[in-house]
């Protein structure tokens, strides 16, 4: 096989219009960095496996540290394995923070995380070629296990930093091969309470700026580089369970069916009328449906299935719900099934700091382009607790999580100096509103 | 264990009425006749286990053999193991037909097949009571393998009685414990010659009556005992696949989305109103449905489902076919989804004679009620051949190849005396129209 970080690399800058090479980013150090680190882990379907707390991992976060050296940052772990780089600032108290993940799902791609990473890099070479300090200090931060492929769940480095993680929670975590998290966190020289301890002194961080590739399609119908994200849509998942009556198929005249599928059918394709009810961004899916008995000739007795519903407001998330259990006592009612709700999940939904996104609005102009992100993000958690701006990069098809996953070096840059603009702004005391 | 063919004799007979016993039909003995049937094969759970051409068939079939000739009939067995019994007419070279069948699905229950066995001879017991003799010839017969449960298929009797088996198909037939049929057939004193070559002189045969219990719930319904069969509803079965774009829950806006399920779902509910616009006895139902990938967060790519449809008319089931065509152009269309269709069976319907419907109304008088057969029958190969009528006694809660299969003992004298009456009226030269 030829080495396949360097087709990688050579994809990446084919065509690639160096006028976007200015203010000291580089698109060929950055495409040199994101093939750099696409050999860390590489699979043979050419994706990316950097588990978390894997030795991909840890070698990919060594990679970042000396890149962050490189760019003049003092660089420190902490507790949870995170990577930090500092710049200290000249003329305040607070920080900046800025940053994404190396960490990959199994067989993942080569932009999801290591992006983001490298931006919040990016930006601290160029002022170092510029000979620019910023008065506000600002840190790169490399979150470990943003994907949680390893251990269910994910965003350990981001809830640490904010101190989230409870030990007794996260002693009983085991990884996908049986491995108790106390076991993968000795191996990584970490230890439980390192780990629980990890949280910063928030009072000192200004705020969190994080770029990432879309893994959507909105950016690429819009054909623009960049997205401003206008919150992360916390997901609330529903178990349902239709429960009418089985029944032979010929046998049954069709007035006197209790038919579990006819209901749990006529919900599904109604449901996808309440989301733009409740407001733009909304969504509501549902992705798994198991039908019992499940035969041919026999009318269903019960269906079971799941409803994610997502909004980047708590408010209209919440208002979604409500019409959805509307939906569903109309269903009961008109259809003589009985259903059972059960809520199995609700993360709040995360609304970006309006600032930043004007911010972002200011330095895109015309382009500027809104979009809500679907997935969570480490700038979920961290955005509870701190000022949180995200940018999206177009993404080619909508692939992510899969080796195909891809976006352009031009769009990739874009969103670069956009995000070097917005640190800038926001790291100047003065300029700040 | 108590001997629960006793519990069930004394089920059937506990608060029956014998004003029921008249005109030489007893009760007692058709309780009788059930509890010794469900004595052959019992399983653990109280059911009922006599595959085709099993040993626990054999034995039931030679227990009939010996009522029928208890009951002053001539008993032969054909070449496919049909059990005959006969009663030469004085004034006609034509032979009225009625039975059923013994063999019952795995764990089954003891009404299915076992009563419309017991009422055809349970008639000429009372004939020969009477000191009766019609003036057509009749026979009592008992089908072989009308359930299918051991070689897939079902009714091999009946068709090997109307002549319809081809060797060539019957050898390749393998039965649930991997036995070909013709070593089966061996195993039986049988051939795969006899088997093919038994096929009847219908022009010797004047018409085909059959009791069975309804298998549903119209009569309990409607509290009648019996019910005339209008006809038996031919399944067609489509297979659809529904193919659309699977995605992020999260990141695709409901308005960018080609949700199989969704499309699918708006399908199988509005497929129950289409019967109703193509008869008042079709019936449509999709009982088996699978979602690709079948993940929370996924939206569906993919959806597999099974339509079952019936009607008792092949026009009226050819008419509910092209509704469910043109709906499903309609769904590609609103879902941006596109659809394949195969038609994976399609057996016509067959219609019960009029005459024959009209006899059993007269005999009902204002209690007649008329009901489609959803589900096979022997009478639906016959009746491609002879006139042919069924009658259906009540079941409880319409729980049929279950061991809670239940038919109470006053139903079925109550349809046995409405059979009895419609084959004297049909073995009569002089009165029959």
């Amino acid at each position: 096989m030829k080495d396949f970080s360097l087709e990688f690399y050579e994809q990446l800058v084919e065509g690639y219009d160096s006028v976007l090479d200015r203010d000291g980013i580089s698109g060929e150090r950055t495409a040199h960095r994101l093939a750099a680190l696409c050999a860390i882990g590489l699979t043979d379907q050419q994706g990316s496996h950097r588990l978390a707390f894997s030795k991909e991992e840890k070698e990919a976060k060594l990679l970042v540290q000396y890149w962050m050296e490189k760019a003049g940052m003092i660089v420190r772990t902490d507790g949870a394995g995170n990577v930090i780089g500092r710049i200290e600032g000249t003329a305040s108290e607070k920080t900046v923070l800025c940053g994404s993940h190396v960490d990959t799902v199994p067989n993942g791609g080569h932009f999801d995380g290591a992006l983001g990473v490298i931006a919040a890099i990016e930006v601290a070479e160029a002022w170092q070629e510029a000979g620019y300090v910023p008065e506000k200090s600002y840190e790169a931060i490399v979150f470990s296990d943003e994907e949680g492929a390893r251990f269910h769940g994910g965003m350990t480095g981001s809830k640490a930093f904010m101190g989230e993680l409870e030990e007794e929670k996260e002693t009983k975590r085991i990884d996908i091969y049986g491995k108790s998290f106390e076991e993968v966190m000795k191996e990584n020289g970490l230890t439980m309470e390192s780990v629980v301890s990890a949280g910063a002194d928030l009072s000192r961080y200004d705020s969190y700026m994080e770029v990432h590739i879309e893994q959507g399609k909105e950016l690429e119908k819009l054909n623009q580089s960049t997205g401003i994200v206008t919150g992360i849509a916390g997901p609330a998942w529903l178990k349902l369970r239709f429960k009418g009556e089985a029944g032979h198929a010929g046998n049954t005249p069709m007035n006197d069916r209790k038919d579990a599928l006819a209901a749990a059918g006529a919900f599904v394709s109604s449901l996808t009328q309440l989301p733009a009810k409740a407001s733009s961004t909304a969504v509501a899916t549902v992705g798994e449906l198991n039908v019992f008995p499940n035969g041919v000739n026999v009318i269903p007795g019960e269906v079971t299935c799941t409803v994610d519903v997502r909004d980047i407001q708590v408010k209209t998330r919440e208002k979604l719900l409500k019409k959805i259990t509307s939906l569903l006592e109309e269903i009961e009612k008109s259809w003589g099934v009985s259903i059972e709700k059960e809520v199995s999940m609700k993360i709040d939904p995360v609304p970006a700091d309006k600032d930043l996104q004007k911010t972002a609005a200011e330095i895109l102009g015309a382009e500027a382009v809104y979009l809500p992100s679907g997935a969570a993000h480490d700038a979920m958690i961290i955005g509870r607790y701190l000022p949180m701006a995200m940018l999206f990069t177009k993404s080619r098809d909508g692939i992510s999580h899969n080796p195909k996953e891809w976006s352009a070096l031009k769009d990739c840059m874009n969103t670069i100096h956009v995000l070097k603009k917005m640190i800038e702004k926001r790291c100047s005391v003065t300029e700040q509103r």
